[in-house]
């Protein structure tokens, strides 16, 4: 298969052919330096395709673990929101000091019952010392790989040992993620999912046929729960619903919240929030769009990068209740982004667009112009 | 001369064919949902080159006009910008409730001394009643252009009835570009040109030796400013520069002052300001970037857009000098952006990428990977 927006290798050599010939007499074409390697869906299915999600998700982890480390190093700018009575258009914007990206995000509820994705992702990375974006990439199914990748990582740290069993509550688009990241990262074999419309667990089921996990249907949220160490609760309805009730929180449990992320949308009652170690990425954000929107905003919360350098203790006993409280949060799109960069060249699966003006001469843009009349 | 990144019609239709045929047994191609129309520099070119630079600038203003005229209405974000020792990248987001835009761009004074452009630029246009994004485009000559036309419609409200010369300070990659906006918008049919490299000005001189106006290469700022209505400074320099002196400006002047558009980097003397009726685009930027930083924060100014609506006066009396202190505003790109949209059909210069995922079932992403795998 050829990718639709595929340069043809010959029109790359032309140009570089055209661009060194002295004598050409053919308009210049855009140097080197004018080209930015974009990563369209079809290519970063391909990348998926090619690495394997579950490699390609363990190796993103990494990513994220590494950017976590360094946290303190990180510009975290709040995300730039522009609210509509649809939905809202989101910037997320960060940098290391080394490299900047940032994503755009769209969040639209009633989108899906008028035939478009709820949400759509692209973003793009940056060389911090002289402002060139050196890739641009969608983000719909990166983000979907980076947030399962989080979760494991979080999981990593804060899961019982030995975890073998997770319950899924909520099998849409994020629950093949979530499944194959914690069976590479955390070493799960079991799923027992749980939907409200047996078609979405269905075609999790399906999907996941051929993962080596053991895959439960269940037909209730209390069904799906029993004997899971790890419960990932990953719904959309935007409200305030209450997927886990208190009763149906045992001791020594890791539960991995994904859906309560933003203003409004939350899915565990607030007793279990009060029973567990709340661990969360960014609390200024956490607070505003997580399940802690819930609790007061001095509700003691550990970040999960202190966790990962050592500086506090994640699990520290046996019958404690861990909360991972995700949001998703821009430095994880970031390590996503520079996963997926440091792949181009292993995988040769991109284009490249001349987004970036470059001139022979910084000062004659009108040249340019003028001479592109041929 | 072909587009580098042109899609082939022919791919077009294949994957139209290959959505519509139930009997396909290849890997499914992105649908018309998915894809996002994207003008390259080398289009980008080629609208100019199709409509004419001078033309575009004109319609370009009406749009910047429009957009003026309903400025209550539009969501006006301060710049997200992330600074570094070398430079800044920022984001320009707006919106006017129906589209949405953002312009990324970046600032890197010492990018030229290595052979990179001081400013590159791309932006976005999206639908926010679904957050799509239906436009990507390049934006450094774009921003070259919107910058002319928002500096000439400014002048047609401002500047003397009956403008004929226009004394240009800075000969720079902006300087065409003002003197062909000022000739098609203002009327002017003189330009005289100064800056501290002569070469700067033959490169002027040669681009704009077809354009009908008379131009004339001038020694010095003083020989230049002579019998000008109009005085544009343009200058590139980042410090606090003296590009006029007092005793330069006569009464009767319209100055556009363009180079003075980020903290330290100013053009014109304090005392200037002080003899000026001064109009800008948006108070809280123009304070920190124009060349009012110079002055106490609570130094009277106009809004733009409260000339063009006609909520407050322009230009009062032939003696009195207008200055315009742009520095460059988000809704501006908005209008270059909406201003491009429109021309795609037209023109046919732009290519498709497919940015966005649009799997069958929006809950089935992974489902989506797994069919690519064909």
């Amino acid at each position: 298969m050829q990718s639709a927006t595929r340069l043809p290798d010959s029109a790359l050599d032309e140009m570089t052919a055209r661009k060194a010939n002295p004598m050409n007499k053919l308009p210049p074409l855009p140097s080197k330096l004018a080209m930015v390697p974009f990563v369209s869906v079809d290519n970063m299915m391909r990348i998926v395709n090619t690495i394997g999600a579950r490699k390609m998700m363990a190796e993103m982890a990494q990513y994220i673990e590494a950017d976590f480390r360094k946290w303190e190093e990180f510009d975290k700018t709040p995300r730039v929101a522009a609210h509509s009575k649809e939905g809202v258009i989101e910037l997320m914007p960060t940098s290391d000091g080394e490299m900047y990206g940032f994503k755009y995000v769209n969040g639209h509820p009633a989108n899906m019952a008028r035939g478009f994705q709820t949400v759509t992702a692209f973003g793009v990375l940056a060389r911090v010392d002289n402002g060139y974006p050196i890739m641009l990439s969608e983000m719909t199914v990166l983000t979907a790989l980076r947030t399962a990748a989080t979760s494991a990582l979080a999981a990593r740290y804060l899961a019982p040992k030995g975890s073998r069993t997770m319950a899924m509550i909520g099998n849409g688009a994020q629950c093949e993620f979530q499944a194959l990241a914690f069976q590479e990262i955390v070493g799960i074999d079991t799923v027992r999912l749980y939907d409200i419309d047996p078609k979405a667990t269905q075609k999790a089921v399906r999907n996941l046929a051929e993962s080596g996990l053991s895959v439960v249907s269940c037909s209730s949220s209390e069904e799906a729960v029993t004997g899971a160490q790890i419960v990932t609760t990953c719904t959309a309805d935007k409200q305030y619903a209450t997927i886990l009730t208190d009763n149906m929180v045992g001791p020594g449990i890791h539960i991995n919240a994904i859906g309560g992320d933003c203003p409004g949308k939350t899915e565990l009652h607030k007793d279990i929030l009060l029973r567990s170690n709340i661990f969360v990425e960014y609390p200024p954000q956490t607070r505003i769009e997580g399940e802690i929107q819930q609790l007061n905003p001095d509700h003691p919360v550990t970040e999960l990068w202190q966790v990962i350098t050592g500086a506090t203790q994640g699990r520290i006993s046996v019958d404690q209740i861990t909360l991972f409280d995700s949001v998703g949060f821009a430095t994880e799109d970031f390590s996503a982004l520079r996963y997926v960069y440091d792949q181009l060249e292993r995988t040769g699966h991109f284009v490249e667009l001349d987004m970036i003006a470059d001139p022979d001469d910084p000062r004659d843009l009108f040249g340019m112009l003028q001479r592109a009349k041929g």
